[in-house]
């Protein structure tokens, strides 16, 4: 599937480093660590599995004591799940080696996994490896792409974008890092996003922006319709702009909160991209309905039938299994009054099909982006869902991996 | 995949018959009809899909307005949905007609369709090939079987079945058809089940008993999650067998109850085996509950779960991706209760793995029938649901059909 180019994610004040400890095999990184030079607030939003991983356990506890982070050390290979109090009694040890190594509070130092469950952290290799990551920290491009790469697990690309806006002539520089896919063996995969920001702004706006952002982008989209047990999005604000602090309600937190939202749907949809057998990138749109909630509902109903994906795999406009999903959302609706459009093509018209010529629709499923667009008309509230078909493929990596 | 033995559904005082109209091509049957010689109570449930079949719209209300039901008659091949004022129109043509040929009323004769949506259904084809329909009608097994392919759509085989029992020295015989498989192209096919029963029992019991039997088999089982605009279950009972009417919570009534979830889940079991694409039939038991709800909340997620499907495909024993499920199910649950049993092998206790033997693991997925046990121990409920693995078929029977 055509790629997205990957951004510097370098922001001021920040550094970062990734390398190989022997978690995976064959030199393939798997150790990263970004730190901020000065003290800088930090928001971050888990996966709602009930299933956690002791890294969002121990993170999210970190997180609420200190209300600030300077460091993120993250995993890759092992997801450090499913592995007893081990599990927990690991995340200390790591974080404790860091937070010394660095000099730094213990509390300030975020942690993530991914890879495989069920299987006991290497711990030693992580713990002898951390001095060589922190020795090799940096501001360059080479040093963001390390980290970067070295958060992938079946990810085909690393994933990084940067967006800068100038707000009463400060200028502010927002940059991130993800891993995503869907989640395949060993076992899984997690979504991970990192995003740094040199803004000022307070760790509960911080939250509040976060969580907004992520409502638009993270959290909309679907390869497989699963939350594994160790997704986390965390976003550390060092305060290097120097910038008036940013207030909620505020045309300063619109500015922020729509830079973040952009970059935020910008790292998403990489992850999208590289979905496990993806050919397509399709954004299922839900207008016109009454509350979000229900147009959520019925985007992600769409977005997640696996007969919706498969005709899209098959390049089939198939605006009867598009309806279908729209009636199976388990939302509120009239079906008299609803318009359903592929790209740019009304195949339903008031719950009537319009029987439009097949060849232009089957040329216009060629694309590479499709756009499913579903009018309620009974509101004006709005929801969007980015997905991607459902291949041969996706089968093919999730099932012929065998233990 | 392993298909059961259809058995003769044939109940006393029912006649079937099925035929080719052409509303399909190469005079594969396509129209069914089955009639009780004397008035008979009927009840039904239908599509929870907030779209319905104008077919479901008008049997909903004939069923209110009367109670009762002396005929059923179903077209494969179109399903009259999303088709505009015309469908309820048409509808209301064939039930007439149907009515007017048995010399019974309007309101009950029971009407369903199956096939592509969104194409009027050829009226006329149907309306004239009623009266050879009619004069086909018979209580031989050959009759019941041509009825049984009549319904069909994308299914491979046919599917009927029967269970009988003796109350209080009296016989009771309960017949049914079904057709399922999946939503496939063109559009959908749709999960449809009609029972037969010599019982005397009121429509309200009636009605009672048949939800609750749903509840643990049409309503438990899962090829692709979605509920398609024409699903339907009815049951009809003529009252031939001239026991005592049936009460509710009465040892008869659970009799009735224990038979005709017996064949509701033989019937729903096989709707499962035809499943597209399936080369296994997978059982997911949640036990040790503390509601019905949370019980079938995560035995759902475990079922529907495309990553727990495909593992399933590739005979991977992979309880990661079970236990990720579990957790995904938006039920409350304590992590470190849960046990997992993949047939007999536990593979997690108490939220841990138990690093089973790989080799026997393996062996174990090599079976046809795979029993995934998950138990929460907080309680005493169950749920059942049943499914299949996503397989490379599943993807080619739906992403190939091109229109």
């Amino acid at each position: 599937m055509k790629k997205t180019k990957n951004k510097n994610p370098a922001v001021p004040g920040f550094k970062a480093a990734g390398l190989h400890c022997g978690i995976k095999d064959k030199k393939i990184k798997d150790l990263a660590l970004v730190v901020s030079e000065v003290p800088a607030t930090a928001a971050a939003v888990f996966t709602k599995n009930r299933v956690v991983s002791p890294g969002v356990t121990w993170s999210r506890r970190a997180l609420a004591k200190s209300g600030s982070c300077r460091a993120v050390v993250v995993n890759s290979g092992n997801a450090n799940a499913v592995t007893g109090p081990k599990g927990l009694k690991d995340c200390d040890t790591i974080t404790q080696k860091v937070a010394k190594e660095l000099g730094i509070p213990q509390n300030e130092v975020f942690i993530a996994s991914t890879g495989i469950i069920g299987v006991p952290l290497p711990l030693e290799k992580i713990i002898k490896a951390t001095p060589k990551l922190i020795s090799k920290l940096g501001k360059q491009a080479k040093n963001w792409t390390e980290a970067s790469e070295a958060i992938m697990t079946t990810d085909l690309v690393s994933k990084s974008d940067k967006i800068s806006y100038t707000f009463k002539n400060q200028r502010i520089e927002i940059g991130g890092i993800t891993k995503g896919s869907g989640m395949i063996h060993p076992n899984m995969a997690t979504m991970l996003g990192f995003i740094f920001t040199d803004a000022v702004i307070d760790a509960k706006t911080l939250k509040r922006a976060l969580k907004e952002a992520i409502d638009r982008s993270f959290n909309r989209i679907t390869v497989d319709g699963d939350n594994s047990t160790n997704d986390c999005v965390a976003i550390i604000a060092n305060g290097k702009a120097k910038n008036p602090t940013i207030k909620p309600n505020t045309p300063g937190y619109r500015e922020f909160l729509n830079a973040l939202t952009k970059l935020s749907k910008s790292l998403a949809s990489k992850i999208v991209l590289d979905g496990e057998g993806a050919t397509k990138f399709v954004t299922v749109r839900v207008q016109g309905g009454k509350t979000r909630k229900q147009a959520y509902l019925i985007a992600n109903s769409v977005a997640t039938s696996s007969l919706v994906k498969t005709a899209l795999f098959g390049e089939d406009p198939n605006w009867g299994r598009i309806f279908c999903a729209v009636g199976n959302a388990g939302a509120p609706l009239n079906p008299d009054k609803v318009d359903i459009l592929l790209n740019k093509n009304l195949l339903l018209k008031n719950g009537n099909p319009t029987h439009l010529s097949q060849k232009i629709l089957e040329k216009s499923m060629r694309q590479h982006e499709i756009n499913i667009t579903i009018d309620l008309k009974c509101g004006k509230e709005w929801e969007e869902v980015f997905t991607c078909d459902l291949s041969y493929d996706y089968v093919k990596i999730n099932a012929e991996y065998t233990t």
